[in-house]
């Protein structure tokens, strides 16, 4: 949850003074996001979401998240689309920052899915896939696999100062998927941030997604390993196979999976663990004082990474 | 702004399942209200704030709170009532902690109000205190004159460590307003928190009234007091007398004040100060790592209190 840039009514008038979407008739920072700033927007023309980019989001890299969250409402997808200016432009800044409006996505986020909320966000990624195939825009995937093995020698201190031995165990992850790393696997665009807090629910049915803004060009399938991580493992620790499966089988109700894609899984979600430990340790000793935001525990990550290095059986292999 | 407590969607669904207002439609933290969390919810009916009363509100006062709530506007005052739930109770718990339902109020607050401004929220202060006449409700002011002194004592160690020498003034204070203080003005339920951020406009005119948890029974021209040092003070911690001759005017459009409450003003206004200046001073030592809340600066406070001392000219004294 954050709010970092403070809006003033004065600053809120004369950022909306280039819409046209009405006079503000509410105005509210929310907890949403933890790199962004967030404001729920009323206007006479109806609800938005004001995003300020803060630290972390590239201003480079925001054209390409705006024209990809334009085109996925417009191909059908359900997402909340960025609203232009009289001029045209979906990025704007405020106090001196990038800002966008962006309508406002009904829905609930759930914090223990299911095993049929799993089926239906398995379905909502693989529909996410399906309608950002022809999507021109690239961005390199830069907290993608090759970036691993940099990061974990950049960590050792602090993986070693979290618990005695882990940043060798973590090398060895980077090391291992290095060696075994899928790479002619479908590609396309990944969200690459699909949690539970970032998919909507209406009803118990898949309702939408928001967050684009780790989103990039790699395979398609690695992006299941982030949800597998994200959606399948119970509090106690133990990875559930059931809901796995659910989230295989609702995705595939949107686009099949290929046989090398399937075989790839485990070691698509064990890279994707490597991932979010690398970042949440490296934001675990970076929060600056006053950020109002709690970092996430790194420690989570770790004891998902135990279970990928004793090999998650995901599916049946044949002898 | 803060949301201490997290509620998960489960904890939503279970609070909601005794109340009639539809399934949820979105739920979000919101960054409003200081002392408590807060989260803006949609529902098949419409839009509610959920507050979670967190330190501070004492339990024992939210029903004074709740029942003042829900009869200002049932005497036609805008601002945000409780909702009962089927067993018509406003007070319930969420999370083991109090908690409450209350209407969504839309409007917007100002950051730095104009004396236009000044004078749209007396008016809003004026038809409270006559919206809340017949209120049957009582609440001793425990933050009221004769607390002060109490307080200053307790903290004369964190007042000369903010500022050595602070002690021996706010001592000063609390006894220069003992002396003074006026003890037969009419009485009735105060605000006493009618801040900037507690008043909603649109299109510029006053729109509504937020968060009545410091409300009390207490000398009504005291709430002047109060505002006048929250909208009437330029950045750079000169008094404007116009902003404050135009919040008078406005509130007189509803309530008429005696020639002795205007005579009071200038004491009234120095000891809502030095209130503010305390549970400021004393907030500044006491906020709990992780309460993801910035505390206020006491200093701003100790700026006014200076002004106070040198006396405030609102009227011209007849010779």
């Amino acid at each position: 949850m954050a709010v970092y840039t403070d809006l003033a009514d004065t600053d809120l008038e004369a950022f909306l003074a280039d819409y046209d979407i009405g006079a503000p008739l509410s105005f509210k920072g929310i907890a949403e996001g933890v790199e962004n700033s967030n404001f729920l927007l009323e206007t006479q023309n109806g609800r938005y979401i004001l995003t300020i980019y803060e630290r972390r989001v590239r201003a480079d890299d925001l054209p390409f998240f705006l024209s990809l969250m334009q085109w996925l409402p417009a191909a059908g997808y359900p997402s909340a689309a960025p609203i232009a200016d009289r001029g045209g432009q979906l990025l704007r800044y405020a106090r001196g920052k990038p800002a966008a409006l962006i309508a406002f996505l009904p829905g609930l986020a759930v914090r223990r899915p299911t095993v049929a909320h799993c089926r239906e966000a398995g379905e909502g990624l693989g529909w996410l896939h399906t309608a950002s195939r022809d999507f021109p825009g690239r961005r390199e995937n830069d907290l993608g696999q090759p970036a691993w093995e940099p990061m974990a020698r950049r960590l050792t201190d602090a993986a070693d100062g979290l618990k005695p031995g882990l940043a060798a165990s973590i090398l060895g992850d980077a090391a291992h998927l290095a060696g075994r790393w899928p790479v002619d696997l479908p590609q396309g665009i990944v969200h690459a941030d699909y949690f539970p807090d970032n998919v909507f629910f209406r009803d118990g049915k898949f309702a939408g997604t928001i967050d684009f803004y780790f989103a990039a060009w790699d395979a398609l399938a690695y992006d299941i390993g982030v949800a597998l991580n994200a959606w399948c493992f119970e509090p106690d620790g133990s990875f559930n196979i059931t809901a796995a499966r659910a989230f295989i089988d609702g995705y595939e109700r949107r686009r099949q999976l290929s046989a090398a894609e399937k075989l790839a899984l485990p070691v698509l979600a064990h890279g994707a663990a490597l991932r979010f430990f690398l970042t949440r340790l490296n934001d675990w000793g970076s929060i600056p004082a006053g950020a109002l935001v709690a970092p996430k525990d790194p420690l989570e990550y770790e004891r998902k990474l135990a279970v990928h290095r004793a090999g998650l059986a995901l599916f049946e292999t044949p002898r």
